[in-house]
């Protein structure tokens, strides 16, 4: 018999930071804070003093005082707090898909001027669609082969499958760390070496890692990496993702979009493009500013908080979710997508079903939120700080009910 | 004997609107609102009830009901107020550096593929550097020739000057609609027309234009066309650009960066990238929701207003710098470094001094902030809506004085 919600609740150590979220204080049951997370309470008090103070007060000398170099600070913060990155080798700036572009290019133009022969860019077939778009269009412009790893959706992209199509002609491997669907993790260490032992580089796509899932990037020897923000970091629909170049390729790769916020000297404004030193050239035009301050108020909660108590907690949502399913939903032929081990296991759990499409569309109007995703997936997304276990509970028992014809 | 600016305030039909833009209560002399806008007031309480209860509440439900469009809704307004571009070609979307990549390269990849001969783009030697910078970088990557325009500081590009570079090899044309520095308008009518004799594509870069100077993209016939949003749109630091793309081109032109949000059908996430009809097909990845809630205010102001009594007033304004400069500044040693015919001049003006770079340090000490910009310019920017006459008088007696050893 699974735990009492209430008794997990009350035994959590980090149920006391749910509260400043907003919203948690209504009924809603929200499974969806690994596609948007929701707003910290302080963040509609900052963006307002923003307007008021910072940038209707300081207007353009904003620039000088804090903004350029915000970029370059809260990507060290990210860094610091969720990467285990060392400073000067994260920066926010642009949309998760510009950013995969940037560095795609950046590591592919690289590898292929390195070595005529590496003409694969390499990525799987479950791989997040904007990935594989960016990964297909850059193929195409260059001249280079796409070559995918064929992944079940249950699992995700392994070192066995990884070795089927590793070789010589590898320019670089795109993947992401956390598959969206089923929420297992790859093993960043092992592959990551894997990939320099074929001689070519990686790309990790941290977008459902990042805030929920320790990282090791250093550690890992990870050349290039990109995230989502608005996801685990709470940064708001459409906040501006971040990078990660290795301080080992920062003067030697090049980045296509060449533009004065990457410029040595922004502000000489003369003829001609030299990008900057350092981890700066792999920004374009003039950041995000509004978009970076939510994101900066969750990093610094994450911060308080500790990202192993964070995967902890993840960890506790996700095992209670797979109890309840096996207990009440296995029954009605649902079964788990994503990996009964907790260790290979993310922030999210995918459930499945034929029915699943309206279930889905049901929960919504009962104020029960999660993503659905094809074929069958009931995705629900556990964002550690702001959800409960009672949240889980009330939620599943929907499900249940809705499956059972009630 | 220049008028008093008491009485040019007292006149002006558009005084009233002023108090609505936060800091304007101070004394403060802010000339730089080309560079950066003031907030509107309403703007802090719009982003702190969003964060409350629409990114709050509605969490992930706010995409269907309003974000997923936001881009195009809010993309024709823009259209609408200050383009005169028809609906359905314009969006707003990425920083202008990266818009600039992606139709800069549409327009020449599609060029090219129509024409192998047509194999250079011609832009502007004093365009803004983050245009020169990116049409540099697409030309090395493509194998394209960059054609220069040589132009005078003073002026800009003319039907003269271009007609001197134009020909059967070129691609595609990138210009300033309006000239950072100088404020120098180019024929957009004209200009527009004769590259089309050509045979080639013009992108406009309207940043100094949007919001200060009437447009008529859509009469002109124009191509492409990408402007910023932080300047006279007032959409905060690091707002979204815009771009425009004429109906005409939709379906047949496409840029690189293949993401998510410019698919056909962005939530089937299955194998291979089809474009979205329409004007969509330009957008890449998650729209930032938050960056374009500001420059919605401000577009409704000037909806409220009309372009046309904006222009009037920005005219007034430029003029009365002007008018002062020649009376109290040219005795002084300062040069008009921007048209003398306000027809052909933008929201700004520049005055020029070998000593200029010290004067703006100080004048930053006196709370009166203009741009500095080599050689020796001191760059003038008149926000129309929340510029006085009385604080051109007051920070044009500062330079006065400063220049006069006071």
């Amino acid at each position: 018999m699974t735990v009492d919600a209430t008794a997990l609740d009350a035994a959590d150590p980090l149920a006391r930071h749910r509260d400043r979220f907003v919203g948690t204080d209504t009924p809603l049951v929200y499974f969806d804070g690994n596609s948007l997370g929701r707003p910290l309470a302080v963040t509609a008090d900052r963006l307002a003093s923003f307007v008021r103070e910072e940038w209707g007060g300081r207007l353009i000398r904003g620039w000088d005082e804090r903004w350029y170099d915000l970029p370059l600070t809260l990507g060290d913060e990210i860094g610091r707090v969720c990467l285990g990155a060392a400073a000067g080798q994260t920066f926010v700036g642009d949309s998760t898909t510009v950013l995969l572009y940037k560095l795609i290019r950046a590591g592919v133009d690289h590898a292929v001027t390195s070595d005529p022969h590496r003409t694969e860019i390499v990525i799987d077939t479950d791989n997040f669609p904007t990935d594989r778009y960016v990964v297909e269009g850059i193929a195409a412009e260059r001249g280079l082969t796409v070559r995918w790893v064929e992944v079940e959706r249950e699992t995700g992209v392994t070192v066995e499958r990884l070795g089927e199509v590793l070789g010589p002609a590898t320019a670089l491997v795109v993947l992401s760390h956390v598959a969206y669907r089923s929420a297992f993790i790859a093993d960043g260490a092992a592959i990551t070496a894997m990939v320099h032992d074929a001689g070519a580089l990686v790309l990790w796509d941290l977008s459902h890692s990042v805030g929920s899932v320790p990282l090791a990037l250093d550690a890992w020897g990870v050349d290039l990496a990109v995230g989502c923000t608005y996801k685990y970091l709470n940064g708001g629909p459409g906040a501006p993702a971040f990078g990660y170049v290795a301080t080992r390729h920062q003067g030697v790769l090049r980045q296509p979009v060449q533009g004065w916020m990457g410029h040595a000297d922004p502000f000489l404004m003369g003829p001609g493009y030299t990008p900057s030193a350092g981890v700066r050239r792999f920004i374009s035009g003039t950041p995000a500013v509004l978009g970076m301050l939510a994101l900066a108020d969750m990093v610094a909660l994450l911060d308080e908080v500790g990202i192993t108590a964070v995967r902890e907690k993840s960890r506790a949502l996700t095992s209670y979710v797979v109890s309840l399913a096996d207990e009440q939903l296995a029954p009605l032929g649902v079964t788990l997508s994503s990996p009964r081990d907790p260790a290979r296991r993310g922030g999210h759990v995918t459930l499945t079903h034929t029915r699943m499409r309206e279930v889905v569309a049901t929960l919504w109007e009962r104020d029960v939120i999660p993503d659905y995703r094809d074929p069958g997936g009931l995705r629900i997304g556990l964002s550690p700080l702001s959800t409960s276990f009672a949240e889980v509970a009330v939620g599943l028992a929907e499900v249940r009910d809705l499956l059972s014809g009630r």
